[in-house]
């Protein structure tokens, strides 16, 4: 990323203590390309990530495609947001694989049973703000490494490549509702999906609707998988989709909202793709539940049209 | 390009004055591989082009996906055909980040504030003839560099390499009906789209013909833009679809014959994207224009069925 | 492939003799990725491979892409499971260049008029089992060279590896089609398809029978040719879709069954694509032949509906 930094429009600073911060979307203007190169950083490079076109009611427009054969350890381990990076008044979520030298969090890498060490880290963090020496050093000493061997790469919410790095979560938000849901990932042995790139419809809590609506009413996914038994699987596949939640059937920013703004009133199953293929390699059947909403993605998206006629 | 030659199935000669020219179609057989390079040439390297499929009424082509984060400079500045190179009995249509050497044309260079100097040139020539050293020397001479620092490719317009080419210009093209609109095109952030890559259809001029459609009727265009005030933007954005051209609903060819083979007589409003979504970064909103026609398509690409029963 | 051995999840074994095997699916669990890397070796990286979402009848699962500029080569003298590699116990389909040392079939690099030398070779075996020694030792010596140049990969037909490069052979399988008919391949010069990644179905036959059923009911391609006459070509092309065949119109596990599992009872007509499109550029007309059949397609990929009401 940092040797195409300006074909990315991606803007580089080095932080007093060598920490080494690209910026691609809070002061510099990333695109398509930058957001790509965030979602391969966060995925720990165990990923293809393409742009695809997705077609929503007849409306093109562009997309991720996103195919790993990882997935434990690329969307749990490493994309995944669990960090949150707190420095004195510096606030970000954290991605991106210095997480697992950090442990963030604890309970997963248990979970995972994974470990794994290095001396250098990368993490994106997704702020509207570039981060100081302090939060930096912070995020080093949580990892164990020294500062000037830390990567860092930051984009806000509201941004282009900021909702690209969203939409390239599609495949590790099935495996977040699974794990969520007491199923073992690691059973989990290729993940593919594609998911539209939300615009950017407003401020900050709205582009965050948005993309997740990306996902919600416009995600498909596919995994292969080797689990037993094979009805157990069946219980899980069924329970994926974002349409088993209480909260599914309206733009999430409305939701949020009407929940008054606080996340955990908001039914958490909702966090999951629309669509899902699942490829059992033991009972060697294949399952698919959920489907897409194309309406709640206009709404969400908020086309206007404005031909001459209309 | 030069390092794959023949994977691309592309000739190269050096000629007398050392400039290297490489064939793409006019002796060589370049097929779609030799196309995206020529495209990527063209863009200045500047966007990430690709094959994708598009679905024409239910035939599937193969067609390009161009994806640029830096839209007024790959397309405007680099890949948009504005260089007529005459040189004796040659002549071709130039496209290529060498026209930014040579400034042409200047009032573009002018409303771009851009320039930009080097001791290399690359330039793609649209002809069915190679250059020679004539025509070679002048191209340096306008770039103001040595011919054997000047790198050539050629493509005719029949050619599939040619074809291929022309469809990765559907980004492009909206851009260029904004410019002659009088929109800023340095406004515009980042450019997507997609369009089919027509099949060779007869001669040049119904392949020229083709290609057009290919955009006219095919091409879909996504941008991302910073603009005030929004409703000077609404009113743009309504103007760009090809289907607000007098001349839109009828394959380009037969416009084109009608109007006697005269360029100046056909109206150039409709040289756009048949579809436009444009996400504008100041208001937040989004616009849809335009709409898809694959009745033309069929009728321009000639589509015959061959089923052995029809 | 073996520079990305861990990425991929594929294993690596050097034999005595020197020969290196890459096992992408026997004890090695590679899957989308190491699948693509096999099909990039069978073509003799003469083709662009990608993965590609494809839709069938409302559900979306991953497909791959496949664009070659060198079909007569990439297609027939290396791609085409023409070998059929026999060692004592050991049986497997061999693929991919080193055919060409070994000129597996003979008479097929006759009509081809192709032949190359080479002090190296790669082969890909379809087969359950990894290769050992003295079937390496009879592969080296076909191709004429020493053990310790041949680099061979294995996965079974029922791995997910294995079923992707089944799916990247759809444009070979239209020219072998043509090939079978008396057409001189050498004719074509591009060609283009998409065939979705048919699911592990059941155990080797029934995931043959689905890879197969990927091109024959969900083939898409594109060629484009130089062909005279045309009314000759014509005559072909109405030839190649698998709709043509007696045996079209039921998943191939079923024919297969009802021809007592004899291949040659089965008609071998339906080994090729649904749909295709031809590009004759001496005529410069353009054929479509075939069509699609998601019906057959869901019934062989044994799509469940898994939703919570369903």
């Amino acid at each position: 990323m940092l040797d195409y930094a300006d074909e990315l429009r991606v803007g580089v600073v080095e932080l007093d203590n060598g920490t080494v911060v690209a910026d691609a979307g809070v002061e510099a203007k990333g695109g398509l390309g930058a957001g790509i190169y965030l979602a391969r950083l966060c995925m720990a490079d165990l990923a293809d990530i393409q742009p695809t076109p997705i077609e929503i009611d007849g409306i093109t427009i562009p997309g991720v495609q996103v195919a790993t054969d990882h997935p434990a350890i690329s969307c749990m381990a490493s994309q995944c947001a669990m960090w949150q990076v707190k420095a004195g008044n510096y606030f970000a979520m954290g991605s991106g694989p210095a997480r697992i030298l950090a442990r963030k969090t604890k309970e997963l890498y248990d979970a995972l049973e994974f470990e794994e060490y290095s001396d250098v880290g990368v993490l994106f963090l997704e702020s509207d703000t570039l981060p100081d020496e302090a939060a930096a050093d912070k995020i080093a000493e949580a990892c164990g490494i020294d500062p000037a061997d830390l990567r860092l790469a930051v984009a806000p919410t509201d941004s282009v490549a900021g909702l690209v790095q969203v939409s390239a979560r599609v495949v590790e938000t099935g495996l977040h509702k699974l794990f969520t849901l007491g199923f073992d990932v690691r059973t989990i042995r290729n993940g593919w999906g594609r998911a539209p790139i939300a615009p950017v419809v407003g401020k900050a809590t709205r582009c965050m609707g948005a993309s997740n609506d990306a996902i919600i009413y416009g995600g498909e996914t596919y995994y292969t998988v080797e689990y037993e038994p094979f009805d157990e699987l069946l219980g899980y596949v069924k329970a994926i989709p974002s349409d088993t939640s209480r909260d599914y059937g309206a733009p999430f920013y409305k939701t949020f909202k009407e929940c008054g703004f606080d996340f955990f009133k908001v039914d958490h199953h909702v966090f999951a793709p629309a669509k899902v293929v699942v490829n059992d390699l033991r009972s060697r059947r294949t399952l698919v539940a959920g489907r897409l909403n194309p309406q709640v993605l206009k709404e969400s998206f908020g086309f206007e049209v404005a031909n001459r006629e209309g």
